[in-house]
């Protein structure tokens, strides 16, 4: 199971590949929700968002054998960026199996990274079947996006940083799709200070992590339509689901419509391209979904890879 | 005359009341652009720009009956922000003359922060002549936006910090409207590494002080049209003039289109949001403005406070 250990290790590994992104603040963002913010400014990562870390830390523990049949990975857009870009600089042959409804700009950007993009159909195929296929017949090995420890490993470098920039936090919030962000987040931050308090969040539309967590047990949920594009999956993974069980105290969940008006403030007020799925965490806050006794917050901002499109569309 | 003791004065006097910005770099970039590039993100900076620096250190120089009368400041934007928070925090009355053509979230941003907004016509009036004018009927302290040596010492601040954290640095670029960020920046640098080469930028419609310096004196142009809102002055500043003369080693102009480009870049690839004006020097090395010997270069991202419906126009 994952530990701090392995996410130091990670830090090791990855560290001259990644930046280390700053840790902003704002009194406008810290006056309109009513606590002290420390936003992780994961959007300013490289290949635009935190995937890069456990993409790295997985294709540099991969054997020299395994390096050289290649990779394949699945993902509706940042973690197809992250390998592409991870895999061309370790000189390893990256294929991505993409939805044919990913934002055009992510699609536009894992090809300039230089990885072939194989496309199938969210509404019928099931995409990771469709990558393990994808692996069998090309001989390629799964970089998972969030069901590997050292994937897991990776995104908990995210956690290690703020912690370590900003120790005295009372909890942390990360957005929440197949909960590795938040498994890897969360383990670092509670190393670090055993009684912080670790909130994932999704979208109201997408929440299959807290009808998991109140059930019990992993639980599908149909397709989400929320605007977060990059939380639409419809069950927690196997390896992050026991993990959040362990490490969440609550899941939060925001609308779309508290998403659109943090992205806004983000861009207008702060400065900060954030995407939809990005500005979760930080919705979670603004609108107020936090307990009143919580004061020093720590916000992952994961990424931002918006469609231009969208973004005027949102403006 | 500015120098570095004053500088290091003004950083002592503000460090508690502004941001320590971040200096962040993009491969992605560099390779655009054949440098190694350094962003100063001063668009991350309270109020949304360096201006913050220098209206503070003013402020906060004043003597308490200074305080007690008010201060006024004419401006086309941030500087007026600045002037308005670094009034309001201080205690101190603050009128802003505002041009009536300034972007709508200027003007809005301005009394948000507490300030009283009168407003002259850009092309018919002179905007120092109104503001003295409104400071002697008033009473009131003017908050020049860069004739003034406690303002020139809080932008050097900005030089400052971008030195300490990149030193080895083969050149240092910041927008130029009247000369203010450029003299403190470049004062502060060439204080930590003498032979570093210091280039103001400007648009190529409001050259002023390129004519300028390639007359020997300070020349007057038309109101420029550049859609750099906050570098349409028509004329260099008396006191940052001899010293934009003393320490540029050239002036680089960049088009429009140039400045458009590159916001688009800062935004869609590094994710931060950058105001026209602020994205000029950034815009001169995209643009291959530089000597080819240069090879790490240090750019000021001045501002990030744009109108929402210009950016969407732009985008």
């Amino acid at each position: 199971m994952l530990n701090i250990d392995m996410i130091q290790a990670a830090r090791e590994r990855i560290a001259s590949r990644i930046h280390r992104t700053p840790v902003v603040t704002s009194r406008q963002f810290n006056e309109a929700a009513g606590k002290e913010v420390f936003f992780k400014c994961e959007n300013l990562q490289r290949a635009g968002a935190f995937k890069i870390r456990g993409a790295t830390n997985k294709i540099l523990s991969l054997t020299d054998e395994e390096k050289r049949r290649g990779i394949v990975a699945f993902s509706s857009g940042n973690h197809a960026q992250a390998v592409a870009l991870a895999g061309r600089e370790a000189g390893v042959r990256a294929l991505i199996a993409m939805p044919t409804d990913a934002p055009q700009a992510k699609v536009a950007a894992t090809r300039e990274y230089g990885a072939e993009v194989v496309f199938y159909d969210r509404q019928k195929q099931d995409r990771e079947a469709f990558a393990l296929d994808l692996a069998e017949r090309e001989g390629l090995v799964m970089v998972p996006p969030y069901d590997d420890e050292y994937i897991l490993a990776g995104q908990g470098t995210c956690g290690l940083e703020l912690l370590e920039d900003v120790p005295d936090l009372d909890c942390v919030l990360a957005p929440c799709s197949g909960g590795g962000l938040f498994a890897g987040v969360a383990t670092a931050a509670r190393a670090a200070n055993p009684s912080i308090r670790c909130y994932p969040v999704e979208p109201a539309d997408g929440d299959d992590t807290l009808q998991s967590l109140r059930k019990g047990e992993r639980v599908t949920i149909p397709p989400p339509a929320t605007i977060a594009d990059g939380l639409r999956v419809q069950i927690p993974g196997r390896l992050t689901f026991p993990l959040t069980q362990k490490l969440a105290d609550d899941v939060l969940t925001v609308s779309d419509d508290e998403i659109i008006e943090t992205l806004r403030f983000l861009l207008f007020r702060m400065k900060l391209l954030v995407e939809t799925s990005g500005a979760t965490a930080a919705a979670a806050v603004m609108s107020g979904k936090l307990p009143t006794d919580v004061k020093r917050v720590g916000v992952i901002l994961s990424g931002g890879n918006i469609d231009p499109g969208l973004l005027v569309k949102l403006l």
